[in-house]
């Protein structure tokens, strides 16, 4: 079951400037920064009441961020819901139509299992489940 | 200040179809369906946590989100942070370097006040301030 929303993923070109916006125009406080080599980003995270906020800046030119920002510009990349039961809610998803990114959870930041459904299947919303791991 | 994220708004080209993927997909409850007039827009709420989801489907071709479908598709169209005082909030956000669209705050649903940053202006993501009316 779906618990709440644990983070917004935002794409953004430059780190630097927009943990800048976000702090100075918003007044939200960075927590930390963090690279997460496999996935070639560097990120920052913000926390807004229960959920946070996921900067995300590309670390090369071939990370899924360098193409989304290229074909979309900056913008919210995608929104993750937790969930008690990672497993269980794949197997819902897709029998209730949706295309699944992982069909099998994997190991994402913070200890947790994270896994994606395909936004051409979630009207428009790249969408991550995640857990924590048990 | 900023207190929590109120709500994320995500533009759907059919309500029916949004809510039914909400509810079968993501086994969400949609808790209120609402026509709000003057935005030329459906809306459909779903609670996750304290965060809200907010789907909009236009219903008239110079409705803002019938727009916005017709640029990007089907996706998230801004995201809403509450604050605890939104006119303090749009004067720090506007020496910040911000872009307002709305200089004073307007009546939005369920009695609040709203106001908006221009996208150009907060690295991609349309944002919404609201506040409780006094």
């Amino acid at each position: 079951m779906i618990q709440q929303i644990d983070h917004i993923g935002i794409a953004v070109k430059s780190l630097e400037e927009g943990v800048s916006y976000y702090e100075k125009t918003l007044g939200l406080k960075c927590e930390s920064i963090e690279e997460v080599a496999s996935q070639k980003v560097k990120t920052a995270f913000f926390h807004v009441g229960e959920v946070h906020i996921e900067l995300l800046e590309a670390t090369d030119p071939e990370s899924p961020i360098a193409k989304f920002l290229e074909k979309n510009g900056e913008g919210v990349h995608h929104i993750a819901f937790r969930t008690d039961n990672i497993t269980e809610q794949l197997g819902s998803a897709a029998a209730a139509g949706a295309r699944l990114i992982h069909e099998v959870p994997f190991e994402g930041a913070a200890n947790k299992l994270v896994a994606f459904l395909h936004p051409k299947s979630t009207h428009g919303v790249l969408t991550e489940f995640c857990a924590n791991k048990e």
